[in-house]
């Protein structure tokens, strides 16, 4: 194993404070950490293995030197610092949306297609958050027989807004705790005691572009081009772990005996009946860990080769930060 | 139009508590509101009309001399008191899941199949409130076309498990803004910032009967002994609305537009664009009134003549007291 220098593109926001605590906890091999942001939050100081260390702009400059960096910023933002990145000749692991769809950019889960990191030309993208942890509830399945369609109605936490939307939800409860009302202002409607049927931008289908990212994403992920996914992307008042309620039909029959079986030898996938002692997983179960639990695996008696499932993961983890840093790790290990 | 006497058997829970303030509301002609409770709420005065109207206990002798009775009580109750109502000569409107399946007993959503209620002998009943939520946004659609297949998900309010579950959430939420933490009493896992995707009783194919209901239910109210419905039931931390995102295939095609059209022109249902000028209902929109509102129509392009929806409608008012007073005002008008 090398030593690397490890840039983070993001360092003061939710996903970028979390990475930081995985490239910790996972003990990665780490010659320098240098954590980037905006000039506003430049100064700021983030401890890091017992020290405290500095925030520094993003600049073309602050980038020299490094090895990989880690984004955890906005597509815009990330489209504008790639070009720096690739000059200074770090490998770039971006969170954001805007390579995910480029043929040459693979799009990686580890533990589905982490042989396909190693194809990258210098950027590899993170996929979607309720998209990596939906995937990694159906890719044991496919792994006994191919999904053709996908149904998923998700639960999505308020962290998939970041920091301001766990800002908003809190401060939302705090306004009911105190018996008044707070105007929403990250969220187009009240979230606290509510839920949002509509999340990211309308496309021309009807369907958001976030509906739309599990079969755009997920074809590329599970390597599967004619993949169908409907899927309708809901918020609710939930912190950071998303769930997703999932119908998933296979090219043959699966019984929900084989796809625990499948699921129990998968690594970062586990049966919410062998974690909690029943069979269905709930976001606070799932919050604060890596692994996505599983549970409800039952017969769609209504059509052929077809099962439904629900699933939970950490939106900040498995949805984000720990999904890029396990790619950082394969690549470093 | 005839005065008549109307019992309410369960007159002190949150579906009780709102069939009174409806009666009220809807100004039916009624000569005697009589309430009834268990022993223990017995004495208890509830307002109606100016009066405040003494709880009686629910005894043989209490139903006599009613023409109607409104029943808000849990299925064995229910089950335990409707021969004492047929014994009083008594019609019997009951909320519970008691006699839904029975055959020679009416189950009625006023606007979708009121004919039925009139060929009752003895005993209307009131449908599941989930199932009253998404029907009331599919029988526009069913009327274009018969509807084949349903896929629904369904956020669930507390409400659902009564004035227990409305106090248990509020508790909850209290704690959390105290940073203390409470443990669960009604749900079996913590609700507050939290989802439980398990409502009701595991069946033996998998699915719970809360899931069952809306296919079981849903094929005697749309008369469609072949409707297949792939339900998974999912409580969230919300108040008093229930949300279920649908898909629905039906057996010709039908456009969004023709959708929209025929939900316009349905009596009971609104478009979300038409109410709050946006096209995503939310369960703050609905609570309080008894109109479903629905969204998000689009063409599920994953599959022939599918449509895919969001809907959501008051869980106390349209999912159980009012369709029941609604079927009262039906046959007394």
């Amino acid at each position: 194993m090398n030593l690397n220098s490890i840039g983070l593109l993001g360092a003061t926001g939710a996903v970028g404070r979390e990475m930081i605590r995985l490239l910790e906890e996972y003990e990665l091999p780490i010659r320098e950490l240098r954590p980037l942001a905006s000039r506003r939050s430049a100064g700021t100081q983030i401890p890091f293995r017992g020290a405290l260390l500095p925030v520094r702009e993003a600049t073309e400059e602050a980038f020299r030197g490094l090895d990989f960096v880690l984004g955890a910023v906005e597509a815009e933002q990330s489209r504008h610092f790639a070009p720096m990145i690739r000059a200074a000749g770090a490998i770039y692991i971006d969170n954001s949306s805007a390579f995910r769809l480029e043929p040459e950019v693979p799009l990686v889960v580890p533990e589905i297609n982490g042989a396909d990191a190693f194809g990258h030309r210098g950027v590899i993208a993170n996929p979607n958050c309720s998209t990596v942890i939906a995937l990694m509830a159906c890719a044991p399945i496919a792994r006994l027989s191919p999904i053709r369609h996908i149904s998923a109605c998700t639960y999505q936490a308020v962290s998939g807004a970041g920091q301001a939307g766990l800002e908003e939800l809190e401060r939302e409860l705090r306004a009911h705790a105190e018996g008044e009302s707070a105007e929403p202002r990250v969220f187009p409607a009240p979230i606290a005691m509510n839920l949002i049927p509509m999340i990211g931008s309308l496309t021309e289908n009807g369907y958001t572009d976030e509906e739309m990212k599990m079969q755009n994403e997920g074809r590329r992920i599970l390597h599967a081009p004619e993949l169908l996914v409907n899927c309708s992307c809901v918020r609710v008042p939930v912190l950071r772990s998303h769930a997703i309620a999932l119908t998933v039909e296979t090219a043959d029959e699966v019984s929900p005996e084989e796809a625990r079986a499948a699921i129990r030898s998968f690594p970062g996938v586990r049966l919410a009946l062998d974690e909690a002692g029943r069979d269905w997983p709930t976001p606070l179960d799932t919050t604060g860990g890596d692994p996505v639990w599983v549970g409800r695996i039952r017969r769609d008696y209504t059509r052929a080769n077809s099962l439904s499932l629900f699933c939970c993961g950490d939106q900040i983890r498995k949805g984000a930060a720990a999904n890029a840093v396990q790619i950082l790790r394969l690549l470093t290990e």
